[in-house]
């Protein structure tokens, strides 16, 4: 193996767990395209915000250029029957074939949105473009979007809004290639300084 | 419940499972400092950058100061052992407290780096500061800097580089204060159009 292969493994892995998702895109010529990403990234919540860190390199270049080119994007969790599927789109097609079609997942567009969302996640968001910022240390591009609407599952939703990923069964990853379904440990109470933390529930 | 404090809750639980690992540091005034972070991403293999994104308000303006004052911090895995001594670093403690005695964590110094590791820690890295940016749209911070150094357990890597982290009791987190172990479903195979993935060992 290439040293250079090791350290991407090895770097990649080494920053711990991290969220998988599919994002959803459409060009001008109308060509849909899905594909993998593990470098999306809660940045805050009011406003909601995501970022997403994109390679210089194929084939995260289609996804970059539909978003900056419609403004649009969809987020959709991955869940156990799909990652497979999830992560072939990591393949470099032809910017004319549609994921979609070569990896079997459903495209499905609601309520006028430009982008298509991935019909087997069980969570899906509408994201809209604010802000993209050049890091120029290693040449990637970091694309905010605000969350302007989301779909899930009511009874994955906690009263007090936490969003129970397990009941929607959402994985992680690490790496470049590993998939992790996750059993929780604990929710935690609220730390203060001299009070004892409790598990919630 | 407060509308904002359930918005924040599913907004910091939409986007997906995130790593999670404590970030020590040490002010000029010679105080140490550890906090826990869900808002550390890999962003490139080579140089291996990290990038850790910093709210406007306590308690994180602490680890942010020292981070700036410094340039140098560690990042340390969370285990199941520590993770409710590690929630409790979130705890608002005054500048002058070091949270690894309130919470009873052992800063470790070696090899002569400034900044204290967590000696509970399974894998640890030491880090310098790269750069600072600004995000002006939510008055976040991000802050990018280098793996510099390595310590894992020699028996967490494999041979191609990919770091197990269920070897190392390494957690993942949902939200604000949702704790997760992990049990891995596959590494997969590169993905290349027209050939089918399979399942690595």
């Amino acid at each position: 193996m290439l040293e250079s292969r090791k350290i991407a493994h090895l770097i990649n892995s080494i920053g711990g767990f991290k969220s998988v998702s599919l994002i959803g895109t459409k060009s001008h010529s109308r060509n849909t395209n899905v594909s993998i990403f593990s470098s999306v990234f809660h940045i805050g919540a009011n406003p909601a915000l995501i970022d997403v860190i994109f390679r210089p390199s194929p084939p995260q270049r289609d996804t970059l250029s539909n978003i900056l080119e419609s403004g649009f994007y969809t987020l959709n969790h991955i869940n156990e029957s799909i990652y497979k599927k999830a992560h072939q789109t990591s393949a470099r097609y032809d910017a004319a074939v549609s994921e979609f079609d070569a990896v079997s997942l459903t495209p499905e567009f609601k309520n006028g949105f430009q982008a298509p969302f991935v019909q087997e996640s069980l969570i899906q968001m509408r994201i809209e473009l604010k802000e993209k910022i050049d890091i120029s240390i290693n040449n990637t591009t970091m694309i905010i979007g605000e969350i302007v609407q989301i779909y899930i599952p009511e009874d994955c939703v906690s009263p007090d809004g936490f969003v129970d990923l397990e009941k929607a069964n959402t994985i992680t990853c690490s790496g470049l290639d590993s998939y992790h379904k996750t059993i929780q440990l604990a929710r935690l109470s609220y730390a203060k300084p001299d009070k004892e933390i409790t598990s919630l529930l």
